[in-house]
């Protein structure tokens, strides 16, 4: 029986001796390389924050204290040691373990997270409650280096100036975003890092001062070595101690009994302390150490031979790479923003032939739009590729920067619908409802790389803001010879008209509806649909493809609220095209789900071909 | 003639002597004085950037180089040197001049403005696009020491770090937000300030350093006095160098000459420059220099008496202060948010009465809402005051870290609806639309005092997330007796059944339905139904009150896309409610509007009574 076998809670880590915690560090290594290369998930960011994460659960005690990771993607040493070990085999699974923190799962998880920068918000809620209900407790935030990169951050740390505040930020730098850490700080926090031993020297300095005038002889030398140290910006205030919080650091992370000595010092503070720790990306498992970028978040992969990131496979993301590096060739204007996600967007070949137009701005979506905005005003035509979960929180800068200033900008829309193994925190659903609220806004919701080629044509020469959402993964196949065109939008008759059923669609799912009526064995006459441009929709074209029709079914895989379905529902009513016909509405009524397969997910909403088709049935018969 | 009047553009400025400049300030403040005590607008920062405007329009060539105002409520002096003078008197009226710069309104605004923290994103965005279009031009942005509490702002320095790049920031610190300036942040800037002259004080320990071998008996003393300067941080990097920047300050804001040496030399810099530059609000009229949060924003008022700030009035805002304050005085979990919009908010008894529970957190609209999330998590009542319009920076931080993990929490959304006098940039009148893609959200949208009431009282006690948005300023009148209620809407018949005609609307714009009503002088018989809670819609009680009617005419101050009228009719659509009914939607089709009075702004939307009879009459006569 392993170590790690015995331990059922936190408190179970407090009676090892530290040879048998090097062993558990080894074990919980092991423990996540066989389930992540057999679930996919996060695994550098993991491997890298073993021992940090042990020497937190030895010196807070948890859950009465309680721990916040930033963005989750370091949750698993946590989970591991929180009493979830036996169930982290369904990581990332339909009714398993999400690969992120989740109220929702653990009393261990006080705040959950998939998004970046929210931690040091969240904890100081956490610990301001606990001050305000007289509790005693700590709240720790374990932040990485690429959320200070995010601006909510500083937001935090700006107000974390309350004195005998319980909250201790730990800045777990291991020189990464995603991809390699960009901007002002990283390098900072290199300078730091390679300053030797910051945190010993200032006190040696600070113990020579106070030493001075019983000197004598050595003083000039001495003042001599002083300036040198100086001017290697080691006696001042660092920039967090600036900004108002006591500072310990850095600190190797691989190191239980240092981390421990420091974090009790940290808990002797009365106020609000960030303890730099420096951990290595993939710690202990070398293909990982080597390309902490490629083993940031990996599908199901084979241990031995690792991952094999010269196999490019065909997606939408790499063909909206094509597309870019091929318009780029010939328009100078196009210059390609990620907000630290390079490969994961498609852009690493536009990186390298283009890299003054390429910027990785770090995990800032925020200003990755005002920035292209700028681009924008000045005659650029920024291509902003962001996942549509953090999309998101670009809603006020899409608005405020681009829209009313009528700026063209095109938005490349990454992870669009249901996100199977991420799950609750990075559902993609929402954006059709958000986005059509913005002013001018045109939507491309594209099923075919073919579609995304026309939708980015369309992009690069219009006047305005343009959104092209697309899926996670590669053009699903089926017979699309006989869809016609109409522009914007394509229809396919399964029969000879009149029809009885419409089906009206976008985007990825389009398939399931197809499927559907295959499934249906031309019970009835049927018409598909399928909206290319999703906003503004040209409903004089679709009201003359529904004339006639007796039933009207919209499938939508995005939230019904505010959605493309309930618009055309809404624009029927208005031009008093229901008096005859039913509608039905078949989209995203909870979208609170979380990770799992798609078909499971699909099957939860009602969208697997065998679900539509059983109610395009019903409706016909009682239609 | 005055100076003043000489000035049709900077370039005017760059052959007066600095007598005249100082005239020239003089006339600025006062033609500033007397538009705003008239029109109303942004005083105290005007009053206070008179000098530096100057300063930079001499240095700089605009509109070849580009100047960036953050948030534009320093603009006035900037958009008098820039030939809008003579319109100046229209300020902030219906087709008159904005409040904000606006790229629409002159060549001399590059970049427009009304929410915080965007200047340096945007800012780089254009010096980048200049550097890659060969051109040798600056960009300057101007940011106030309050929008350095907004995340924006630190996302952006991360990315300033470029060679070459021909970008300066200028720090225009006058030790405010819109309130007192708070956090972490504030405070160093004003270490920075009181530790005399940074800057000279850093260049003479530059040459003490030097000199150090050949002091020989001093040493001692002198050593001591180093000992001393430098525990006051002034010979090392400051955070701005920590982000990679340069730095030069900070420098009195008032003295042209010396803004200008420093201007010249930040030019030569070869990287980016941060300018520090500390000025008053307020400067030059001693109300506004006595009391700047009071002269932040202002209505109309007597230059010689000043605003009179012991004369409370009774608005929504007021009312909802009162709420909040009666409820936490037997409420211990009610905390108090707001993102430097105390007085704007209604907080000021708030922030008073209960200092432990009220928390001004900066213009930090996204931690604001994750730092409630926090303290809802353990317990805390969090009740979260920010304009609407602000509100759309929070979208994803209110699904991400309240909604999925179904934390209750109140936000208050003030300013909801048309904005007259700020304009384009602060229209409330897209929340109903994006908020309602929230899972689990519910949002009231009270028409009177006590329907807020109401709505809050059902807010502290609901386990979930509940919106409560109303406008600026005071609740109507109209006589609203004979409404009768039926929990969650209300509705008024205006004639005897069967009623032909079913107007929906909600919120303050109630009134011009039902003085439409009224100028229709009971031409046929009409039900006005008032929703209170907008989302999620009580529909079986709508399908109840809209049985036969022929016309349903929805009203609604607020976007289209997405709007609850187009829930309205979807929903009718899907529940076979359209057979024999016509249904018209009126909202806000082009959202894109400037300032004006609100009848101006209400009648270039049809929603005067006048036009809302007029289409309903048409109505009823055609179907």
């Amino acid at each position: 029986m392993s170590i790690l076998d015995n331990i059922s809670s936190p408190k179970d880590l407090k009676g090892l001796s530290y040879s048998d915690l090097d062993i558990l560090a080894d074990e919980l290594r092991n423990k996540i390389l066989d389930t992540v290369s057999n679930n996919g998930g996060h695994l550098a960011s993991n491997l890298g924050i073993v021992e940090t994460t042990i020497a937190i659960h030895r010196i807070f005690n948890s859950p009465e204290d309680q721990i916040v990771l930033d963005v989750g993607h370091q949750s698993y040493v946590h989970k591991l040691l929180t009493g979830r070990q036996r169930e982290f085999d369904t990581l990332r699974q339909w009714e398993g373990l999400s690969g992120f923190t989740n109220r929702q799962e653990s009393i261990y998880d006080p705040f959950g997270a998939g998004h970046s920068g929210t931690s040091i918000s969240a904890a100081l809620g956490l610990a301001t409650a606990n001050q305000l209900n007289g509790k005693q407790n700590y709240v720790i935030a374990v932040v990485g280096d690429g959320s200070f990169t995010n601006g909510m951050i500083y937001e935090a740390l700006n107000n974390c100036t309350k004195n005998n505040l319980k909250l201790i930020i730990i800045l777990n730098d291991n020189e990464m975003s995603i991809s390699e850490n960009v901007g002002g700080l990283s390098k900072y926090l290199s300078r730091i890092r390679t300053s030797e031993k910051y945190f010993s020297l200032k006190h040696k300095i600070q113990m020579f001062f106070h030493k001075i005038p019983l000197v004598g002889d050595h003083l000039v030398s001495t003042t001599r070595k002083l300036k040198k140290r100086i001017k290697k910006r080691v006696m001042n205030e660092n920039l967090f101690e600036n900004l108002g919080l006591d500072y310990l650091g850095p600190i190797e992370g691989g190191k239980i009994k240092k981390l421990e000595t420091v974090l009790r010092e940290a808990k002797d503070k009365n106020k609000c302390c960030l303890v730099h720790v420096h951990t290595v990306k993939g710690k202990g498992y070398k293909p990982a150490e080597d390309n902490p970028e490629i083993y940031h978040s990996v599908g199901a992969f084979d241990l031995k031979s690792g991952v094999d990131a010269t196999k490019k496979s065909i997606s939408f993301s790499s063909v909206f790479g094509d597309i870019l590096c091929r318009e780029a060739a010939h328009n100078q204007s196009i210059c390609a923003i990620t907000a630290a996600m390079t490969s994961g967007t498609g852009l690493n070949e536009f990186r390298e032939n283009y890299p003054q137009r390429f910027y990785d701005v770090g995990i800032a979506e925020e200003h990755a739009v005002t920035f292209g905005a700028g681009l924008s005003a000045n005659q650029k035509t920024p291509v902003c590729a962001i996942y549509s979960t953090f999309t998101q929180r670009v809603y006020d800068q899409l608005i405020h920067d681009v829209a009313i200033q009528k700026l063209p900008m095109i938005m490349a829309l990454d992870r669009c619908g249901l996100v199977p193994g991420d799950g609750i925190t990075h559902q993609g659903i929402y954006d059709c409802s958000y986005l059509a609220s913005i002013p001018g806004i045109e939507i491309f919701s594209p099923e075919t790389y073919a579609e995304m080629d026309q939708s980015f044509n369309h992009a690069f020469y219009h006047n305005g803001l343009v959104v092209i959402r697309y899926p996670k993964g590669m053009e699903l196949e089926y017979n699309r010879s006989k869809y016609k065109s109409l522009g914007g939008l394509s229809y396919l008759d399964f029969s000879t008209a009149p029809y009885e059923v419409a089906i009206i669609t976008y985007g990825r799912i389009t398939k399931n509806a197809y499927d559907a009526i295959k499934l249906l064995n031309n019970a009835g006459h049927i018409r598909l649909i399928k909206l290319v441009k999703v906003y503004p929709l040209d409903f004089e074209k679709i009201f003359s493809l529904i004339e006639g029709v007796r039933v009207i079914y919209i499938l939508e895989e995005g939230i019904k609220s505010g959605g493309i379905a309930e618009k055309l529902a809404s624009e029927f009513a208005q031009n008093d095209m229901m008096h005859t016909k039913k509608i039905l509405i078949r989209a995203i009524e909870n979208p609170l789900m979380e990770q799992g397969d798609l078909a499971s997910l699909y099957a939860s909403c009602g969208f697997q071909p065998e679900q539509i088709a059983a109610e395009i049935k019903d409706l016909m018969k009682n239609n």
